[in-house]
């Protein structure tokens, strides 16, 4: 679980209700009522879910919606131990040759490195390899890509089917002017359904595909730096010049602390 | 018929239609009367029709329109299955030679893949393959691509030729508000081509786009699986390797389901 | 002339007048010299002209307002023509060698294929053909992007003139408000600047611009085939291939139009 | 001088003004002093101006802002005239040998194709020569892209802080609303910040950006032709080929009049 | 200290204050009150950093904050200085032989030219200096890049919690219209919140993006040129050849300030 993720959701709630129930005579929960509103709830969410559904098949839409949980993971990519662990794939492929790697793959949890580690133990023609592990690797990316932008078209239908619902109320409140005192009430519930949208649109949707491009863009980084070292171990590349090519990728900070204390260009 | 597609685009006109008629005194249908105003159709989708009318000629206007259907069909592309088909070629490729490939082509559904057999068989020349395929690729992109920017800019055409729509309205209630009791009504009539225009970008326009945007992309993958493949088998590879290079296209929930036994890297 | 072309802009002028004198009490023609304001027309209409007027020099100018009348042109190509056309210059070169093809380009109208057949006939070097043909391709868009970002930049320029406009007008009203009968129509005026130009771009450049993209990414299209072609017929390749080329570039139904009845790869 | 930018300017700035002083009862100059608001003036342009500073050091500052005279010079391409000049150089360099050209381009006004004509009468290699010149060009295409987006920041920057100063206005309005006569002009000073930043962008930035861009596509499209031409004329290649080239850069309007009378391919 | 971005920021503030407490009876600070609401910092600024709390983890988080620093520092980089050095070191490798570099490169400043110096002297193959080294800028472009798009996603999310803000006030202001006297301040808090959004995106979030982005921009280009430079170096280039790539780096006014007073290609 990745607890910023869900102390962020909940304070960004936490905000919104204070600032609804604080009012001129101190707090007042009794104003969170005028907030909720169902048929502005059916037209906003219900509108913008079922014009989503519209773009999808059942199974796609049901797979993109679940995928929001993964918001709440802590992604398994540990960049620096990911290094680690191959550098000391490295140093067993130089000492026992290519074949002892099949036995060291076998505790990876990563299936995409293990993958690569077998075809090379399969003795794979070095383009091959890099052909399939490419092609993966822009599968991976387009099913990403997928996802992310159904949470980015979610977040630009929100605001808009937010307006429609405001529309609606709007000509109805316009068409009912008689009763002067319910003009104001029916004009709030009239923007209730903008003020859903912008929710749907910033508290749900945006800040989640944020996380995702950021976390995409991480797990292809690694992904690129793992066919470029599996590639230099097929070649039987001195691991110091492996684990060397591994630390362009990370940032200064993170070199020191992959700790490897003799190594270094320096020698 | 992607059933998917018909209820999406119906539950949203209910929860529109819901949102319109639920009042303070519960449901009364009285209001739909409220919503419906010819003008205000003709200048908001009829403004949008014709200035899209203007962008195209007759013949490929028509096309544009027509291919609105599209959305309500399940794209005929079944990667899973087309990929159990692909390596059953390949297999008789390898064991009955490529001409063989002639008459397993025949039952082939697909065009494209039939014209790419049909080619290896007459013996054309790898490279002249593949530029062949790939100018018809990116001719069948291109084309799919001008129906989608079509409906793009229809979506972008709706929301301004709904506000012109209000400005009219606007400056003819500004004219003649004398009779303080049809303001308000005036003003809804003027508010009318907005929320029109809102529909048919967020109903009618963009989820289409969404949708085609994302079978293109998946048609896209297939046909380039397609050509890759196509050339593994005129250049005779292992069924194997091309089984593994099919695979690097499939999530890892799909490639158990392709189910050839027998197969995997740890062999 | 593009008859669908005008057809479409005068019947959304239509639309819009029928808009403006529709009213309660039927058609009202007197509602029209509400919405004409000479004043209005200029800071819009003037203000969005000047400053393209700045962003160009005279010649520029002038030849980037001509070319609207594109617009209404059919444009000369014909792609199926073209290549039928095609496949009887690579059958000559077949038949009769390449320096025949100079007599058969005297009657070609495409200028750029003329000149390609006859860098061809010269005996030029076949890679400076592709990059003198290549230049003259991207040079060739390189001017017609030029007057489309002229005409998208005009669509943007004109909703915000005429914003400015209604904000002149606003701040006039805002000084004047002694004679509350006057407000209304002094609003109305006001917000006719941003009608004005909300016209501007949606009647007059967007749709423009979009026409002009897609005739432009079909001329390229041909053009680009035309440069495959060429060097195919120099190169002496078989004239059933270049055929097969050809028809990659076009969709299954215009196939079928291009009637060379004994065509197609499945001899 | 560019006599169009600055008459674009000045008539622009005249609607303006036109259409402020322009009311019911014909021209009345004394609505101008209500367009007049040194606070507004303060924090809309000073608030824009102050941002841009934040985010330049207090030299790049100075020359992005001395750089708007540049839209008011004639660019000194003369794309005709360069090209004669060319085939010139080019005749020299083949009659006279390429020593020849140091003495030629003496005379040169471009420092660009000095600099490369002094490459090559250096006996640089080629490969080096195109990689000098490419770098620089790319190196003057980055630092025309570094004004250009300076302009185009402030252009966003100019409406953003209209609306703030908007926002300001109404807030002190609202809290002075006693005075329900000094409510009307009170929002018309709160109006005029938004104004000032539309024409701030749309009068000042814009227009100058577009220009800039058009200029800088025009150069770049110089240059790129005198990289290919001086590497054709260091290789020996045949005048008339280079003529060839150059005149593909052309469009058959500016070919025609370039006018080397003998020249053309039919030859 | 970048005193030039701290100026900017206090005098924009400035400005903004002098706004609102300039009044028609000249400065009236007790406006100043009226501008300051809790519970609207709360919402707008509290509810933009917690959805940018859950795009990140934690540590992120605190980076990406503490990088607004960055916008307050001179960049270390001085292109002309940089270029005089790596003249200097080109000229001790042709003389005293590429091992002498080691001693040369320990008082260097720049780890990065240090690190490709140090591969250089440990006779690493050309092609793997070029490959880390490309891999490690691309690596830091890609560590800015994400820097920079967590300011551009705030500057986004300002505005947006803003209206959210906004709407929340507006909703309790049209449920309490009994007291009409209240109903102008309740609008005006409302609007703080819009007021606020703007000022965190225009005046904290986009300047400081501005200058990130040019920051980056001259960094990548200056480690470019040292790639560049560095290779040229290890393959012997003549110095005269590598100060000749240098400048083409360098702006016409720059390339005079190197002041190497016998260089230059007229010799």
């Amino acid at each position: 679980m990745d607890i910023a993720t869900i102390i962020g959701m909940l304070v960004c709630a936490g905000l919104v209700l204070f600032g609804i129930v604080n009012g001129d005579n101190g707090i007042d929960f009794s104003a969170l009522k005028n907030f909720g509103d169902l048929p502005s709830v059916f037209i906003t969410i219900g509108g913008t879910l079922s014009c989503m559904f519209m773009s999808c098949n059942i199974k796609e839409y049901v797979n993109n919606l679940k995928s929001y949980t993964l918001v709440f993971k802590v992604p398994k990519l540990n960049t620096q131990e990911m290094i680690a662990k191959i550098i000391d794939l490295s140093n067993v492929a130089r000492k026992e040759g290519l074949l002892s790697l099949e036995e060291a793959a076998g505790d990876l949890d990563d299936q995409f490195l293990k993958k690569g580690i077998l075809l090379i133990v399969d003795g794979t023609d070095p383009e091959l390899v890099r052909g399939i592990m490419e092609t993966e690797l822009s599968s991976i990316e387009g099913r990403h890509g997928k996802v992310i932008s159904f949470w980015e078209q979610m977040a630009s239908m929100g605001p808009a089917w937010g307006m429609i619902g405001t529309l609606v109320g709007l000509v109805n409140m316009l068409y009912n002017m008689q009763d002067s005192s319910k003009i104001g009430p029916a004009m709030a519930v009239a923007l209730l359904t903008t003020m859903y949208g912008s929710l749907l649109a910033n508290w749900v949707c945006l800040p989640a595909t944020f996380k995702m491009k950021k976390n995409n863009a991480a797990e292809t980084m690694v992904k690129e730096i793992m066919i470029e070292v599996l590639l230099s171990i097929q070649a039987g590349e001195n691991p110091r010049v492996i684990e060397e090519k591994l630390k362009s990728f990370l940032s200064p900070a993170d070199r020191a602390a992959t700790g490897s204390g003799e190594g270094g260009a320096e020698e």
